[in-house]
């Protein structure tokens, strides 16, 4: 199974990439600049060691054309719907992931929703319906993903307009030993999205602020 | 200390007056029937037995009316507006806990959300400024609070324009043993509240359905 990453130099990026080439996924991240890409990749498949899945380096526009079960939108919100435009084309028909949190400019312990409702009701809007758009992985932190000897302490909420995506979303995380739940269609984005400013806020309010808070859904799947 | 619940003859009502009269305060529970609320005290006092806190009822207008130190709405969503603008006199000033959750009619898997953007900031918008409406305890099943043995299972998200306000219903809340956190301004509302669906939505995903599914912060705070 193969996983492109638009985005993935990123903190959030590099942990998926970790987590999934770690389970024997072959992992596609893309950058803006290619070559941050190729290094990013080396880097990580260092980190990995060997018998493991393959992390590789390109720009966003080369894993965007490529052949994969799954491609994972990971950029930053004030870049997300330009560069979902710009890859409308070869986007097409793929099953994507949105993992975007409109975070408020300069606060983020608030988001700032598009008009669309939510960064998974957006990029759904731009690709058009013909093309499945599932949010999810918004309130996993970034430094847990990183962390690769780590269970991940933050379940996932799994939202978008097609059902049968939503399915395979749901059973791809469960490869990374997550919980992920059906949490409805892409409205319910405008819910999942927000929760991470709240999960945010909490880290910085600790005498010791840390980084790392996720929720969970009770009773816990296993 | 004190509470008035408006609707405290439902559910939700019924399970907050029981956990709160069990920590020692008096609760008033109000409904549009006073002899109805007359008749859920009887019960209430009755399941509670001899030590605790006094359960007492009266009409919705009786307990706005009454000097308590929290006010809690827990009226059914279709009724919330036009409650709290029809007491809006008497509730001025006072600190108001809105837990009512915009479930759409006939799908309580998903939100309707009001022009205001949710139950919380309507309520404060029809009472004014001065008068402090924070949302809390959306996502607590109504299930478990009745069960009185059962640990509640659920955190809790505490928002609200007023942060003094907010600190005394952390406080309050803290004395039912549960963990309830700052999730910033009365905006927060629109994603607390429109996690109580995707959570009736895995509640009802269950071979055997259940209602008892909550949300918790990880780590936990005790």
């Amino acid at each position: 199974m193969s996983i492109a990453i638009i985005g993935g130099t990123g903190p959030q990026g590099r942990g998926l990439a970790l987590r999934f080439a770690k389970k024997g996924f072959n992992v596609l991240i893309g950058s803006r600049d290619k070559s941050n890409a190729m290094k990013t990749s080396e880097e990580l498949n260092t980190v990995l060691g060997a018998n493991f899945g393959k992390i590789t380096g390109h720009s966003n526009t080369e894993v965007a054309e490529k052949t994969v079960d799954f491609v994972i939108i990971a950029v930053p919100w004030s870049g997300h719907n330009k560069i979902i435009s710009d890859l409308a084309d070869v986007l097409r028909g793929k099953l994507i992931i949105d993992i975007v949190v409109p975070l408020a400019e300069g606060n983020p312990r608030k988001v700032d929703m598009p008009p669309e409702g939510s960064a998974t009701e957006s990029a759904q809007e731009i690709l058009g319906h013909d093309t499945p758009v599932i949010g999810a992985l918004h309130n996993v932190s970034a430094s847990t993903l990183n962390k690769l000897d780590t269970k991940i302490n933050c379940d996932v909420l799994v939202c978008g307009n097609n059902l049968e995506a939503r399915t395979k979303v749901i059973d791809l995380l469960s490869k990374l030993d997550l919980n992920a739940y059906n949490a409805g269609d892409a409205e319910a984005a405008r819910c999942i999205e927000a929760i991470t400013p709240i999960l945010i806020r909490i880290n910085m309010s600790k005498k010791v602020p840390f980084s790392h808070a996720g929720i969970q859904i009770w009773p816990p799947e296993h």
